[in-house]
């Protein structure tokens, strides 16, 4: 996509809006008609971003309640385009007045300033964490379709700092109960003591989420530029602060052997299936039917209290301690965003790989 | 893109050809007019990947020659489309009637058949390494148009298995000259004792590739879906055997603190410098003027000549030692690869960027 | 574009809304950043669709009042997205409760639920004339910019039904205080007279709107596919009721030999001209800096009172005279419709000409 | 699309290739796995608008004779891109190397100029009629995948200068046997008559082509900007010389009243039909299962031997006869790129129209 705030072509969504002007929301067009929809199958995914549900997030008080303006007709989508909206309602726009004068470091004012010549400073505008409210709103709805043909998308805090989760202690629920979105509750309370500590010192810390993606049939992702790993990494790398994507085995593929990493086929009840699972799920940029495996890694948040030197627009250097509500980590409230973002990949992928195939035309127009 | 096979959306390319097809090429559509371009120019990019100049490459002898098509007269881009051809020479599809039958571990035999019903099998069709023919062809327009406009573009083989290079030992003509494309004569010595006793052991090894984009200007890269870092890597996922990728700091940032993360900003002669670069030159989704730094990890060649299991495509097990002619490692010949798809990605985004304020329009339209 | 709603590529906007859903909007993405914008620039283009303002338009009262969400800070677009919003006030579906039983003669009611399995029945959901208010928010947008560059776009009424204007008595002014968007106060009388028959005789009339653009540079366009008169066509034809476009002199071209219609180039003082415009400033599908000529035709208002002969969704007949608030002639309302599509058609296409040279990469990025 | 050279979103195709270079080609991506496809079947449609079948075209000798370069394999499409190539055997150069020294009347190569700041102006470089051959090459795919769905297009001259068919002598096969591709044997002898006549005066004539697309399904089309009628609109105004587009009773439509343009429904055996067809199979921008119908207009070929006054790139006047090897008339050439462009216009919707209701996904992805 050309102008950048239009993500999928088949399922493709549109967002818009800023940290403190008055809505943010998103228009997804290409959703197909007869979706049985309503607010609260979308609140209850914007509800696990929405801030100040814990001491790790920043205290700003946003309900964040969505608002469907178009595309749903006596409780279905009609295949219009669907219009969501948030409106803003806790800007504090004096907050940010100091942050006009000079450039963050780890933000993204300085290069705001250098593309578009200005830009609006009230908390981040359009760069910040809050811009993902459209990306989530619209996930939800694909999360709702991809459910109903039974793909299933979970994301999870997997590392916070150096404190990483035991995979054996797995439990789907703490997800959602822990405040560092770890599937396990005992790391979870060591990573909140670290965070703590991260606090005392006016620091910030950084984490990995990692995502699986189940039930996904075989065959989704359009070769060569369109495959499915490459638009999870396009994805996923276009929310703020990740810094590193990884398939599967990711990482640890550069110093593996081919016969370690190698998943060998191998006859099932189910018909073929694969050994192993290095791989992600992902060959040659299409789905194999295995689960698709995830892991992005997220800095930590830019904004912190400690003090920084930096500049002004005119290059004058100063020295700054970010104030204004901030969370120390992003990971646990990215954790639905990440969930989002492959849904509405995975989703756009399973609609363009309904030309595949001359069988699936026959099909629909016989 | 829908259809998988484009990529970019100014600097639109479109490629096509399979291993053991006629031909294979690509067609460049929205080059801009004016630019001095001929054969040579794309020729040795493609010199750079082409199989048969090392032991630890493919035999199969191709001098993959680019013709010319379209798009330029007397010497100069018309800003018509351009369409390059490479005719394939060495097809042997005999060595591939074997491979018809069953699916090769590692490869995307078994999802082409489940995505289309069917494959061309010789020589992976579609799938081959030999499919970024293309991308390196339009790629090399891509860098020629870039270094007219200070931007340059350098990867190499940083990891090869367990044996990575030292940065102080860099040299940048080594690239071209060491079979591994490492900048560092005594690394790349090490890495190809490892790769020998890879084959030896009928295996074959990861690595990973580090890339450098210097000279690009503040600005580029649009926001919220076509973030730099998002365009770059999608672009890098998509090529075959990518399995992670990682910007500045990369996975690193996720064991970080925000203040070891945080980039300072300072005053220096040139206008507002950054004091590091842990950002990868990427803030906010936008270069930031420092160098783009980037990582990817490339898989183990899947094709290895110890035995396997495997089925048939009727679900049949069998065990299956693969023929044919195989590089024991992918990294050395897809450092071009890397090159091409982050020229394609910054000129498309460059391009983009054309239209970012009412100062340029101003500017071309007085 | 695969989804429906949106249009442009550089510039590009994205509608969304129904009749008589909770309101109507668009989201504009890719507006260059530094434009001086308010909702008052916005408003005087919608005013001139809204309904009610003679008694040849819908008695529905819509203020239409628009409403900027994002996108602007302190008067000047940021160069993030635009979300504009018309909030609909006096839907009464009740009215339609009726047309949901039956399919409306003219109307799209059977191929929407032949698309998509069922409709939102009232007042037309997004079948609407509502639907172009979105186009419109953005049309003045667009239109702003190009007034900046010194493109100016302007169309009129050329005919109702039998009542044709005379050229000679054009006047601007008229166009905006006729009740028919006559540029002849004279013809417009006799078309009053000629509207006024057909409402007494429960009936609807067609029409045509003619358009002109000037000042546009040359250059514009980018053939094969993305030329000026066909981006022109899909934009007017997109328009609901369009039935035919016509560029320069259009369907007599059918009947003229080349002698006559080729326009002979000629020395001026301000450099090439042409000596005529039978081509409508626009050859081989590119500007040719005269004035860009358009006309469409635009079918009679397919609700009328007279009894028509349907059926139901089962496929029974009835006879049904249609109630509601309806226009007699959808031509005077569709005068800035027009004059929208045009804006939003030739700056995408400006836009996308910043990269026809490397002339112009030179001297952006110098 | 913003490069212009791409058509189509999911049946997707790139031209490429000017009059006098090497090849003209076209590059199909999306094309559905599984269709048996030679170069016979797409031979014949080449075939069609090859030159030197009559005295009324060019008598430039090209056999146009295509290979296919890959996305074939054992007969059928592989779901890969399909590159299609034709070598031009005839390019005389020095034919043209007087015209690089002005502007043609009627012709791009001023447009050019002003566009791209130089041109290729042999045989008129893109811009020539030869461009279509990537249409056509492309569009008889299209043509038999619709044929597989049982949707048949069929395009004929409906009328040369004053020379007009009579429908009730409509013989298909006429369409392939009369040198004007009319389908009325009596109505082209008198439009050769005609022909000869412009042609001994040195001059050419326009003509109109009308076109029918049977056994669409109803529901094809995306609105609001890529209804069906919009998209056939873009496709056949992109055409070179296609100065109006009509859709159904076009330009009629203006001047009837609602009760006369309204088509009525009436219950059938097969189910609901339409008691007329003014509205040319297309209600809302979407088909409504009765045949398209479609009538374009094109100008006189603007190359004439009669002596027009044009200028030099600097301005300097002149007085000129174009010489070279030129059609009298584009129309009966054009016949089957009208049925090329519908076809691909047609199939691309039908393949969006996949993602229109959750009943399809659920169908596929039962």
């Amino acid at each position: 996509m050309t102008a950048g705030s239009t993500f999928g072509n088949l399922f493709r969504i549109t967002t818009w809006g800023e940290s403190h002007g008055e809505a943010l929301g998103v228009v997804i067009d290409g959703c197909p008609a007869g979706l049985s929809l309503n607010t609260s199958d979308i609140q209850v995914y914007l509800d696990r971003r929405k801030p100040g549900q814990s001491r790790y997030t920043t205290p700003r008080k946003e309900s964040d309640e969505v608002q469907i303006l178009s595309g749903i007709f006596e409780g279905r989508t009609t295949g219009t385009p669907i219009s969501l909206l948030v409106f803003n309602t806790s800007q504090r726009s004096a907050d940010y007045s100091e942050i006009a004068s000079y450039y963050r470091p780890g933000h993204a004012d300085y290069t705001f300033d250098q593309k578009y010549g200005f830009r609006d400073y009230r908390g981040g505008g359009r760069s910040s964490g809050r811009e993902t409210i459209g990306r989530v709103a619209a996930g939800a709805v694909a999360c709702k379709i991809l459910a109903e043909l039974g793909v299933n998308i979970t994301a999870y805090t997997y590392s916070i700092g150096p404190v990483t989760i035991d995979e054996s202690r797995f439990s789907k629920d703490a997800i959602l109960t822990t405040p560092t979105a770890m599937p396990d509750t005992e790391a979870s309370a060591r990573a909140e003591q670290y965070l703590s500590a991260c606090m005392a010192e006016h620091d910030s810390s950084g984490g990995t989420i990692k995502c699986r993606i189940s039930g996904l049939p075989a065959g989704i992702g359009e070769p060569v530029f369109g495959k499915l790993d490459a638009v999870l990494s396009e994805a996923l790398m276009s929310i703020g602060a990740v810094k590193a994507v990884e398939i599967g085995d990711g990482i640890r593929v550069s110093t593996a052997r081919g016969s370690e990493n190698n998943d060998e086929f191998l006859s099932a009840a189910h018909g073929i299936q694969k050994a192993s699972n290095h791989a992600g799920g992902i060959l040659g940029g299409i789905s194999d039917g295995s689960d698709v495996l995830l892991t992005v890694h997220i800095k930590p948040t830019p904004s912190i209290f400690r003090e920084q030197h930096t500049v002004r627009q005119d290059g004058t250097p100063l020295c700054v301690s970010i104030k204004g509500r901030h969370d120390p980590i992003i990971v646990p409230r990215a954790v639905v965003v990440v969930e989002s973002m492959c849904a509405l990949s995975v989703l756009d992928l399973m609609l363009a790989n309904l030309s595949a195939k001359m069988d699936y035309l026959h099909l629909i127009y016989q």
